[in-house]
């Protein structure tokens, strides 16, 4: 199928695919494993390591309380932000690092809505990662809103306040159509929340040029910021003087260091910020970013298309009908990451960490494979494919060690 | 004025008193500076740096996604917890680490309002720190309960669903009488929500003991877990059952990696959790609180009202009545933190950090000195009230390289 109809011709693609830019000897990777898990934690950056041992020696143990100013502590989520909006297809000064994605979701919600004041309902994805839904319920109950689950793409009613999609869908890594929907969600007359958890460091998105309201993100996956770095949130500057989060705190304060009893919100972006950043999670996301130095958003898309293209088809031509590939095979419609469905996922994922491929597994049934294209060769693909076709013709998966439940996997 | 009439007095008691225990080996401190303002930003203790090292090379680096269940990463948050509520005179499984205190004042003042529906109103002490009164008045708002100002020790109205206050004011160093209040309120029949940033590592508390429903906390202060760290949250086990916190994410789910649309909360405290936390932060505030290993909190306690009642008399002897101590004389009502009023206190603190004293400011006009027990020492504080009496008197603070405005000082 596709092009890859033998052995050679993969091979040759994979050189090929190989012979370009590369950004691998940023990254420290294990050795003896193939890292397909950039979906869910990022690799570790080299600029990381030195940068976090200042973080703690220099800044926090000699420096202590004067850092704020004199490392620009105070400006860091608004600065590491700027670097984040970059990768977005957004100008400076709309984008902070603040909280987890969770809250972030919260606070976007609730200050979507208060944008449409005459709205009556939340539109959100069924097929949201589950907190996305958590959240727009739990928020939603407290402005009076109602929840109505409804896929992107279709129409929404005239009364919709806010409606809520994730960019790359976390389960089957299927890419929705974000300039399409954006317009359609301002047809209706409504405010978009875009969750690029799954987009963020893969994908240019274009945040300005598509006219998107507000969105909200995760540093620990393609951004590669470190297990639990801190999220981002977005808010187009045209909303900013309007802009009411329902979660204000001396961070987002206009004056913070005048402690007045009443919150005056700050005049721009960082009226998003809540309390004090675990700084020494931003510090080490802030080196992370410096991954992407000089490489352009549409080199990184191409190259995640050629990992995931090539990955498909390796596994149409060597795993012989045993897995179904459940994400779109139109590159218009994917990204970085491949789900493939066997109805014993949890055991293969566990056999193929064993093998040295590691990748994860979503319920009921999904194995996920993320070529992160910063760090993730067209070689380390066909390597994977092949011990994923040993795995299954082998039935490796059968060992009874893979079938104990983790927490995580 | 008190015990130190003289010099050698003021000498006598800080060689008493620094004759005791000592962990200041388990800090790192730069040399030249006595360092007063661990009620901001804690001390780095020696066994942060290798731990964090660890984390971000071993666990982040090499281990990757694993290290959610072989580094103990998913249980982290429940874990420090009950080491902070060993501290706190807290039984484990009733606390979590997890945010920053602003966002866990949210859920605690909205769970708390929930516990109380037929409640009509939070009350709250208008000198408390200023996010907590930004997040008391927005947390009011979505709830639909009045908000009052009331001082802590006054009797509220029957109506009162819930009533936060401040265990040490922020400003004053004044410690609040949390035995007597707690049983007020609850005379009230309300809910109290303790925020515990200023008494958290340096003070018993006795969460348990003394039947506090909910207590929120900073850790990056008397606790020492680096800049940001993130906060605390507690809620007594009686309430778990009962606990319905506004801000559901995926990690206080019961079964999280069910990935469920439905939101069903963890049995126990891991409800209060809501999304991925700052790994990095989180481990290094594990690491910090080692500096505790073996140090009852009663010796903690005594500590710092041995270090801020000498400091008192010393500024009572040396400094001439040129600033006013506006902390409590009285033991029973004041903690390690001494503030002092001066017309110029901007202008005094930047002064004393130049001469190597390192204190903070709080406006409009206090001078904030705090005697962290566990690494200032006596010594310290006589040494450091010297250089004070001696900025005042030689009008040190007059460099008009002092007067510039800086944002946090």
């Amino acid at each position: 199928m596709g092009d890859g109809g033998d052995d050679g011709r993969l091979a040759a693609r994979a050189a090929a695919g190989d012979a370009g830019w590369s950004t691998r000897d940023r990254f420290r990777l294990p050795p003896g494993v193939i890292y397909l898990d950039g979906n869910s934690l990022g690799a570790l950056p080299v600029a990381v390591p030195p940068a976090v041992a200042d973080a703690v020696e220099i800044q926090w143990g000699a420096d202590l309380i004067a850092s704020w100013n004199t490392h620009g502590w105070w400006l860091a989520p608004g600065r590491v932000g700027d670097r984040i909006a970059g990768l977005l297809g957004a100008e400076p000064g709309q984008l902070v690092v603040t909280d987890s994605t969770s809250i972030d979701l919260f606070k976007a919600v609730i200050a979507g809505a208060r944008l449409r004041p005459q709205g009556r309902a939340v539109v959100v994805d069924p097929d949201s990662f589950p907190t996305d839904l958590y959240m727009v319920t739990a928020a939603a109950e407290l402005v009076g809103l109602e929840v109505r689950s409804q896929a992107p793409g279709r129409p929404l009613a005239p009364d919709t306040a806010v409606a809520l999609f994730s960019h790359v869908d976390f389960r089957t890594g299927e890419l929705h159509d974000l300039p399409a929907v954006t317009a359609a969600v301002h047809d209706a007359g409504a405010v978009v929340v875009w969750d690029l958890a799954h987009s963020a460091g893969v994908h240019p998105v274009d945040l300005d040029a598509n006219q998107v309201d507000l969105a909200v993100g995760c540093s620990y996956k393609y951004l590669n910021g470190g297990p639990g770095a801190p999220a981002f949130i977005y808010a187009a500057r045209r909303h900013h003087a309007r802009l009411d989060q329902p979660l204000p705190g001396w961070h987002g304060h206009d004056r913070p260091f005048a402690m007045t009893p009443g919150y005056v919100a700050a005049p721009g972006i960082d009226r998003l910020r809540t309390g004090t950043p675990p700084m020494l999670s931003l510090l080490a996301l802030e080196a992370a970013l410096a991954a992407f130095d000089g490489v352009p958003m549409t080199a990184v898309r191409e190259r995640a298309l050629s990992l995931s293209g090539l990955l498909i088809d390796a596994v149409d031509d060597w795993c012989g009908g045993e897995v179904e590939v459940v994400t779109p095979r139109d590159p218009a419609r994917r990204s970085a990451q491949v789900a493939l469905r066997h109805p014993h996922a949890y055991e293969v994922v566990r056999a193929l960490a064993a093998a040295g491929v590691v990748g994860d597994y979503r319920e009921p049934d999904l194995i996920r494979l993320g070529a992160a294209p910063l760090y993730v060769t067209h070689s380390d693909v066909l390597r994977a494919v092949r011990v994923l076709a040993d795995v299954l013709s082998g039935r490796q998966w059968r060992n009874p060690d893979f079938s104990a439940r983790n927490l995580v996997t």
